[in-house]
């Protein structure tokens, strides 16, 4: 073992200057919540530096440990899988109440949990579902200004690169962390400045077009994604409920909106893994009938992707649909991260449950009946899998039916 | 820098099951919240294995910071320094009205904030006071089960050790810990049996007396202290209202009981430093009239002190007195830890503020109204601070005014 190999810490305060600059626009006496690996603690005491330092109230990270994770996994009695720390989420939601602004870090191994009992996970995953609606809700509704970026921890560093030592393996990963965030240019808040504007031309574009469906075909995929009444298109910056425009994913690379829970139809299937809260899905196919997934298998993971479609009545319809052209960044950089946050960003996808309340005209200040009432689907899951790639063509119809070409073998048409 | 000195992470092993078995005495299927510095991971994860091999439902470990800590002074604006994160604290309270058990790891360097601002450090200490006052009502009141143990971090062993390295200063308080904690001895759990009847012995006699008040003799030191209505020593092992009996510190050597608020007298001053929040406060000299403090000076920290003292009213009387032997194991090491958990158990000492509501006759199961009746002080402060030595007799007053010697020389009599 050898300590020579250090990750670039210049990078590393420009990530969190960026997080709290552009991914948050954190404003003075604003509060802080964070949630972090205990492995990110490098980025977290930066991220707390240019907080206060762009006038945060008081900043409050949030740690987790992967081997307190499986610990539990390991030694607890069966009733502890029912069990969520409660009062930590609801305390959380009133931070949010009280307009506290929210910073995830992402990165722990994403198959932490691959060798522990399914079951044990689907009945964690479903408590901590329930547990942590009230923090859930107020994100997706945008209440308050979040950021999601991420820390190169080893353990998924390795996952990426199986073959380079942990030191080696986790400088590439902080590197393609760096580049697709990036960080790596010369002044990244004016990166994301130019890159904001590039895909407010794309989703400008669409809402123009108002179309009320796309059509998803290629190799294994039929797929009409009906779209909400008023629906809107987004994609980078969004202006959170309490007026501050922040930019909720680095790296962001989509344009997405609100599919209509009922009008989905036929067939699609992945056309990347899927790792969910430790485990990864892969090949899934379903099929929709009038919103709903009907049938479903996967070649890998299938009874943890089952568990995940029996969550609840909205688990099986969709809330989001987003569109990434194959030649995106992340795609082109050819590493499959197994991280929504950056394969959500090298292709087209959806998302199984709750649709994001703001991907409707007028800012979407709409009630939850009226959300309905338009087509936004509810759950208390949302979970984005990949179903682009450079065969798939995405024709989008227009209100009077006619079909207008959106993507061409992955490219913008 | 090298890395060959490693702690016995049989000794870490074996303090937190000690934590959990004996500190804790954690019930199946009782939750656990953890405080701790992120410093003490290692220390956490094995609680965590062995709080799931006893039957905990979740656990849940809150980790702090100091470079955290530390980025609030030196960046934040003047408004931060009156904030707190209270929607945690509310939370935490939330989660031991639900039977959580909680556990503290202390272990931050004592003089981390010695170089801030006083008057900031005031205002943060306030601040948190207020806001943590449902978690430390439920903790005075032991509403459920609770322990403190520590981690030996390397800012704190470099205070106790300046000229050693740091892996050496860091492995002799590990050990000073591990002996103080009893878990260098062959069988921890059965030694702290011993150790609680032999405490119980000592508050029996005590409670037996039922002195009106203790008399405190020394340099500097003439002080009566008028002991509440129907109080009650205790020591070692303390059943809380949800029935367990749980050991609160570890490593612990008195037997303390609550004065009389309005009836404390004369003057004392203290015979070691008291680390407060980061502060050093050294020889401190007060004066009692009625039970209040009136006059209150110290060689160093005086401001701090002065700051606490106008906390709130109940700040400048005293809610606890605690009797230690000088030839305590821990005054016997001859190591000033500048952490009131062990330097409180070197010497008999007093507290300012909260009483316990605990040490009471009949368990204590009093109403707030019964408390202050009774002569318990409220306050949203307790702090302890030393006043034994080997030059400190102690006197008990009976109820028809005879003086029994209860120490000699710092010595039970």
């Amino acid at each position: 073992m050898h300590n020579e190999f250090e990750l670039d810490t210049n990078s590393i305060d420009r990530l969190a200057e960026l997080a709290v600059r552009t991914g948050l626009a954190l404003e003075p006496e604003q509060d802080l919540l964070i949630t972090a690996p205990v492995e990110s603690l490098p980025l977290v005491r930066r991220i707390c530096i240019h907080a206060y330092k762009a006038g945060a109230g008081v900043v409050t990270p949030i740690f987790t440990d992967p081997e307190v994770t499986l610990a539990r996994y390991q030694h607890a009695i069966d009733s502890s899988f029912d069990v969520s720390p409660s009062w930590l989420f609801k305390g959380m939601g009133e931070a949010f109440d009280s307009n506290t602004a929210r910073l995830a870090i992402v990165g722990d191994d994403p198959m932490l949990l691959s060798e522990q009992d399914p079951k044990k996970v689907g009945r964690v995953n479903k408590a901590n579902s329930l547990a942590s609606k009230p923090t859930r809700e107020r994100i997706t509704r945008f209440d308050i200004n979040w950021n999601i970026i991420s820390w190169p921890s080893v353990s998924w560093a390795k996952r990426m690169f199986p073959d380079l030592s942990e030191f080696e393996a986790q400088y590439n990963l902080a590197e393609a962390i760096f580049s697709a965030s990036r960080v790596d240019q010369e002044d990244p808040i004016s990166a994301w400045r130019e890159h904001n504007a590039a895909l407010r031309t794309r989703s400008d574009w669409l809402n123009g077009q108002n179309f009320q469906a796309l059509h998803f075909f290629g190799p294994g995929t039929n797929l009409s994604v009906g779209l909400a009444d008023g629906h809107e298109w987004m994609g980078g910056a969004s202006i959170a409920k309490n007026g501050i425009t922040c930019n909720p994913n680095i790296p962001s690379e989509e344009v997405f909106t609100t599919p209509h829970a009922l009008k989905v139809e036929g067939h699609v299937c992945s056309t990347k893994p899927l790792s969910h809260q430790g485990t990864l899905i892969e090949e899934i196919k379903v099929k929709f009938e009038s919103g709903r997934i009907v049938e479903a298998r996967s070649s890998k993971g299938e009874e943890v992707l089952l568990k995940v479609l029996d969550s609840d009545e909205g688990a099986r319809r969709l809330g989001e649909v987003a569109l990434v052209p194959h030649s995106s960044p992340i795609s082109q950089s050819g590493l499959l991260f197994y991280n929504t946050l950056f394969d959500e960003n090298a292709a087209s996808h959806i998302a199984l449950g709750q649709c994001y309340s703001k991907c409707f005209q007028n800012g979407g200040d709409l009630s939850k009946e009226e959300v309905e009432n338009r087509g936004g689907n509810s759950s208390m899951i949302h979970i984005d899998w990949m179903i682009g790639s450079n065969q798939i063509d995405v024709d989008g119809i227009s209100q009077d039916g006619k079909k207008i070409p959106v993507f061409r073998k992955g490219e913008w048409a």
